[in-house]
């Protein structure tokens, strides 16, 4: 019986314009890491769940995918689990793979295991699918792609300048207006020292990170329920409602924090990268913003986060810098700062703002009509010639009514349409029709790259 | 505790020079596809087993990789099954997904689901992995690229001829001297027809697919096994050994075969195809072999083979036309054809052969040496310059030892090495060093490019 077919919710085929867009977005991405140096790597798809169970927190180990294992996959189960309903337990022995979250865990565990055969510092990019059990919703996928470029084993602050610049160059590329927003977490370390609750830090800066979606009041509340003194939330506030610019914004933070070690050499890293910047040139907006936290633990010097200015839709690419990548792998000390565009993200933006280039359509771009054995036979000797000269081109394969032919290249968009009838085939020429502002012309069948270009 | 990192079994990470040599691969498929008017679409890696089982024999049922539901997981399983140990009802009661086993029946679900958005005849190419449960050995992997071209809905003979001028195209873009082994499932028809065992045709294919390896002995034991007649077998035996040129074979073929109205339609319509391959003109050399079959039921008209002149590796290209791909979907009477080209035996070529261009490393084209802050934002400048004119360019991120960075540059395999140190920086000047010839020359900033292109 047939199936009616469909594919698993929150995964996505891409049509042939859909991939055309995706391509010109990972094409440009990936040459720009070529360019400024990052080398490719890839990692496989499955992963040893020992890799990848406890790297997410709880919540993350429930969001893997695992893979059942082949064979025999009851031969270490333990009945009292069964018994027990004990799902972690059985996930354990039924599974021993799964699909890899993100590729920050994948990229440690590969400069560990490949360690005498890496140079530091190192200089990687990947670009490579992800999954997520989540729950699927509107921008929310179980497979998608991520883009990470991280450089570690190097301390230098050149490297965050260079970031910096990458997604300007990236941006500029996709013609994508944004301000990117930094930050520093020892910024945040001292804030939190300076108004007397060090202790705090983690509420403070997951508080805090919320700012722009549930407002200063709302998170003073949050704060003051994970208990900091109404004192500490009153010196918080003028920190958080910093104005002017950068330098401005700098400078006044240098004199808060003074009491602060960490606060201060935040301020200096914070100072040095933006200087770095600006001795760079730049088109996109840079804006340092202490409210800036990205949710997580995880980052120990610059946070950066990329928004566009003309779409509502948050972060657009995002990074930081982090210490002990690989500790859990054996190998510690190895700091590092890394970016991730966020590849579908990008594409709503372009999509809602119509910024594709005019040729990202995927279509051929001159279909030749088939008017029979003779005829198709020059065509292709044609279309070889246009190929070997980089321009796409195809015979329609049937000898079909030309209505069928005309809409077919209607519809797929094909730029010019070749006619070699009887007539053209006589005398060595072909019939070129221009599908964008209707004109035709009749040129020798060996000029007409020349009218095709 | 620390875990000591790996991958599961038949998978692979990919270095950067790896990832250089596959793009290199995968870049010039692509760019093929699309000069010869192939449209790329993606699926999603993940598929529901209903779309996948029964497609690959009981056998391929096995090998495919399953995707443990989320959440509860024992809900839907049925306590007598685990009693039974019954595998095959716990499979579907555990899991729904799996991953895909290769890009045809995927292609086939995506023509059916969309069927309404695609205009036939639908030319689509697909670039992506697969996974297979199967056990890892040499040049055999559980995770592995294919890369399909397949044009559905057309019966017409050009599109096997384009098919052989894209491999030739490819091939010839590679380096890689190589013959095109073609046949005719409807050949292989008329064959078994002539010699009167029509009905034995599938024991008869799968056999002789087999010559190349066990020799004709071994086939004709195993044919006499199966029930051929020793007249049967003796009248096979020319047919197998044809020689001359394609023209002779097909000429004694259509003598042989008269008496099968299949049989004469095969050799017609490999006739049609060899002359059309001809009148394009090819570099490769093409072969008419009537041993080749391709082992499946699967084809139903042209088959074709692809081998290596210089390097025994078996078929690193192979497809052919079958009939109803989507009938097991619910639509009937799609007829195709398509060819796969196998970008991991590729790889193993080129690498044997050493026949990737210089340029194909991976490595940045210029390092730029870090002798300090200002001599380090002089180098960041000029190294955005090279990259916006298309030259990829670092700075060492870190000011350390002179000999260190130069070992860095050493085992990076950079182009150039460039030097601002204080006497450059005072003159506005740059040092380049030939890191191939080993010879130096020191430029003004703003002429790098001439000297680094």
């Amino acid at each position: 019986m047939a199936q009616k077919p469909s594919i698993p919710k929150g995964t996505r085929d891409f049509s042939p314009v859909e991939m055309a867009r995706r391509n010109y977005i990972f094409d440009t991405i990936r040459e720009a890491f070529r360019l400024f140096g990052y080398r490719q790597i890839e990692t496989p798809a499955m992963e040893n769940l020992s890799t990848l169970m406890g790297k997410y927190g709880e919540e993350g180990d429930k969001l893997l995918f695992k893979i059942l294992n082949s064979g025999d996959f009851l031969k270490e189960v333990h009945p009292e689990d069964l018994e027990a309903h004990n799902l972690p337990r059985l996930t354990n022995q039924l599974c021993e793979k799964g699909l890899r979250y993100d590729l920050t865990v994948p990229f440690a565990r590969f400069v560990v295991q490949h360690r005498n055969e890496i140079q530091m510092p190192f200089k990687r990019f990947q670009i490579q699918p992800v999954w997520r059990a989540d729950r699927p919703q509107k921008g929310r996928y179980r497979e998608f792609y991520q883009c990470d470029a991280d450089v570690v084993g190097s301390d230098s602050l050149s490297n965050e300048v260079e970031l910096l610049s990458l997604i300007d160059y990236v941006m500029g590329k996709l013609g994508i207006r944004t301000c990117i927003h930094v930050n520093n977490r020892k910024i945040l370390t001292g804030i939190a020292e300076t108004i007397g609750e060090a202790d705090k830090i983690v509420d403070i800066t997951v508080a805090i990170d919320k700012i722009d979606k549930i407002g200063i009041d709302n998170v003073n509340a949050e704060l003051r329920e994970k208990g900091l003194s109404d004192e500490a939330i009153a010196a918080l506030r003028p920190l958080l409602e910093l104005d002017g610019s950068n330098e401005e914004k700098l400078e006044k933070l240098s004199t808060i924090l003074s009491g602060s070690e960490t606060g201060m050499k935040g301020v200096e890293e914070m100072k040095e990268v933006l200087e770095g910047f600006e001795n760079l040139g730049h088109s996109c907006g840079v804006e340092l913003d202490v409210s800036l936290a990205r949710g997580l633990n995880y980052y120990t010097g610059t946070i950066i986060e990329v928004k566009a200015l003309d779409v509502e839709i948050g972060s657009i690419t995002g990074g930081g810098r982090y210490d002990n990548l690989t500790g859990v792998f054996g190998v510690s000390g190895l700091s590092g700062v890394g970016i991730s565009f966020g590849a579908d993200r990008i594409y709503d933006v372009l999509n809602s703002l119509d910024l594709y280039p005019k040729e990202i359509t995927g279509s051929v771009k001159a279909l030749f009509i088939n008017f029979g054995k003779d005829e198709a036979a020059a065509s292709m000797r044609c279309i070889k010639a246009l190929r070997e000269a980089g321009v796409s081109a195809q015979l329609y394969p049937d000898c079909a009514k030309m209505k069928k032919q005309m809409q077919f290249a209607n519809s797929e968009g094909v730029q010019y349409v070749v006619m070699i009838g009887d007539t053209e085939l006589a005398e060595g020429t072909a019939t070129v029709k221009n599908m964008t502002d209707g004109s035709q012309t009749t040129v020798p069948q060996s000029n007409l790259l020349e009218v095709i270009c």
